[in-house]
């Protein structure tokens, strides 16, 4: 007997329940976006190596999954460099190719080879899975999906707007109630300007987000450990005690920030904005949340993050604005704001909340007892005007099983009606259907079968 | 300026308009299959190498995208097996993981593994991407999708039935005209038990399929230069000159193989589904055609191949049944029928034929030009609605943009209608909407332009 089979850890198969759930999420945000105009690319698993390396820092290279050359790679090498088994630098010999690790990458990638056929401001979005070799742990995995949507070419808060109201109207068809939390790189550029610490950013959000745990105090405390001067501390006060209404706290910054024209210009955006959503009727709560330090590195502008509201978990959602996408590939100035839902995330959420509508979770609607050779030829003719109503049937395809193992394929499916044909009902031209929740069964004509599963 | 990024050879990026071509093809396809009964799986790009080794003959192997193993891999090879520089024994050290080179031995491993939760028989589908080493050409890449669907752990030809209707399902919704060719494994058996030549099916059926090119006198000589004897060679006329319906061909066939069980075996099998399928009203035509010879060492009953009528090129449908889907890795008597949509070729043949439904090319329905913040503001508030209203609709982003620009973007997008709202259409309620293939522009309320675009 062969071993018994395994896949590589880290990695996950998706049975048919697992993928009727997880393309309820892909579809229901893909429909988003298709109704805020994105539309869709996809890029090849595989990347060349000099696309990938040096994007992600050197941990990011070392997480790349690498495809080894064909042919004949160990003629062009050396034995000097053999014997060094130097495995990163001989990796290079022996590997062009990688496996893609986000979808970000890509799309610079693809807005430097495409330019010349894209129309912008080039509204794309891309749902696709990426592979990182990280550890595996409990929610982390080495193959996961990424729900990305960008806009290129565009310096509108426009689309920082309608990025706001997408996220808003994806949670609300889950039926997850989230917190949209909103920050711009430039107040807080600003607020270290003001304070004159404007290397500590990083520090100074870390320490602020801290207030309603550890107390005004252990904030200061923290940030005096840090290095920051007791006058900058001071100035930071207003900041660190920031509360209220959006529209309070913007008016406070700029009071804070009146000297910092990097800081007012965050001031106004966020204004800007905020102003736009609040006559757009969201359904879910936006808040300037100036602790909000995701992706200091590579965003400009606006950044924002999701939280649900009920469930205990990290960020669900993020994005901002960025100025420069494309310039490591050779072409400047292609600035863009975009947002990734996190697939795998909303489905622990879902699961959790038990927030799955229950006709996402489909298989058959309908399933034939199979009673023998002539009551299927019957029935198989039925199929396809069932079929062609646009019911998801099946006829139970072997002709001697017993009815119980019948009723078990139906029970374990989840098919919603059972139709029986026998010899009286073929003489009848009727169906005895079976309704699989109630347990109620009636004679029906095909017309009245395809009315009652379609109502 | 950093180098010019490229793809790896014979992979493929795909922009929005080929992406609405492509999901036309997979959503009918997989719309079909959930007619059907069928239910999504989907499984890991990586697969242990050896799950993948040896499944697929040495050429097969070699064909293998392999994953280099991370971490320090050369510090278990002595220096005797580096300066061997062997490449095919060093990849069994350095890698231990592959791309999937199809979806049928995933399936295999996918079944084995989850034996105790899946519901025989297991009517699947998987649509994914595989990955072949191969040397790319016009029509071949390195990464494909394959659309598959296989029920397993029944032996019933209801399965075959349904497959076939399946398959005139889908190209009758592509509206590409096909010719279904059928062939069943235990009739060529027959034939060749037959005339004593069980050794010779394939250069038989080889020779056969030349008969309207080259004539029977030159079928008869290339059957002797391959060694068949006279005697066998006369055996074979009736078969070799077999015409007329599939009837009339079975009726000759169960004469001619009346002594061999297996034969008649197989007559009674395709028998069978004929009949079947001829009550059913398929719209293309059934033929049976015994020179249908592919996979031969892997199925071992029913035979199906999908040609298109109006397009030279290859087979763009084809599968049939197997009776050990699964022993390769320990579980035995899983049997099974399958097919595989080829959509790389069904999406040729759709752009060769132009038949890709306008509805299905989509971009945005509706653009409304940006004519500066108080009117954009304005259209936000408009836009929330007719999204509501399932339409699919965007505003141009930027504010100063001229009103040039943003007209080529709606063309070069193929948007149906433009909006335009400036101060006089706010002041009265309206919108004027421009449908961009006629022409014609006039002043609607939301609700009249809803109608219109739904329309």
């Amino acid at each position: 007997m062969a071993a018994k089979p395994g896949i590589p850890k880290g990695t996950r198969d998706f049975s048919p329940a697992e993928m009727a759930k997880r393309n309820y999420i892909f579809d229901t945000i893909r429909n988003v976006y298709h109704l805020y105009g994105f539309q869709q690319i996809e890029t090849p698993a595989m990347e060349n190596l000099s696309t990938l390396m040096g994007k992600y820092g050197d941990e990011g290279d070392k997480l790349l999954f690498k495809i080894q050359n064909s042919g004949d790679y160990f003629s062009k090498l050396t034995d000097e460099e053999l014997l060094s088994r130097d495995a990163a630098k001989l990796a290079s010999k022996f590997c062009e190719k990688g496996l893609r690790y986000d979808l970000t990458v890509p799309f610079a990638r693809y807005v430097v080879m495409h330019r010349n056929e894209i129309t912008f401001p080039f509204k794309r979005y891309q749902i696709q899975p990426v592979w990182r070799a990280d550890r595996p742990q409990k929610g982390r995995y080495r193959e996961f999906y990424q729900c990305d949507a960008d806009v290129v070419g565009s310096d509108s808060l426009l689309n920082e707007i309608e990025l706001m109201e997408i996220v808003d109207t994806v949670f609300t068809k889950f039926d997850i109630r989230v917190c949209i939390k909103i920050n711009n790189r430039k107040i807080l550029s600003g607020i270290a300007e003001v304070i004159g610490e404007s290397d500590k950013i990083v520090d100074i959000t870390v320490a602020i987000d801290k207030l309603d745990k550890v107390g005004l105090d252990n904030v200061n405390k923290e940030l005096s450990e840090k290095g920051i001067s007791d006058e900058a501390i001071a100035k930071l006060q207003p900041i660190i005690n920031l509360s209220g209404t959006n529209a309070e706290k913007l008016t406070v910054l700029k009071d804070v920030l009146a000297s910092s024209e990097i800081g007012l210009k965050g001031v106004e955006e966020s204004q800007f904005i905020l102003e736009a959503l609040s006559t757009l009727e969201l359904k879910n709560e936006i808040e300037l949340d100036l602790t909000l330090a995701r992706g200091l590195n590579y965003y400009t502008g606006a950044i924002f993050e999701v939280k649900a509201l009920d469930v205990e978990i990290g960020s669900i959602t993020g994005g901002g604005r960025y100025d420069n996408l494309t310039g490591v590939f050779g072409l400047k100035d292609v600035s863009g704001v975009g947002i990734s839902f996190g697939a795998d995330r909303i489905y622990d959420v879902l699961n959790q909340l038990e927030l799955y509508p229950k006709d996402a979770l489909f298989g058959s609607q309908l399933l034939f007892i199979n009673f023998g050779e002539k009551e299927a030829a019957y029935c198989l003719k039925v199929l396809t005007k069932v079929r062609k109503a646009g019911i998801r049937a099946e006829i139970y395809p072997d002709f001697g099983a017993k009815m119980k193992k019948q009723m078990t394929y139906a029970n374990n499916n989840q098919v919603a009606f059972v139709a029986m044909v026998g010899e009286n009902e073929m003489a009848e031209g009727k169906i005895s259907l079976k309704n699989m929740e109630t347990g109620e069964q009636k004679a029906v004509t095909i017309e009245e079968l395809v009315n009652i599963i379609k109502k």
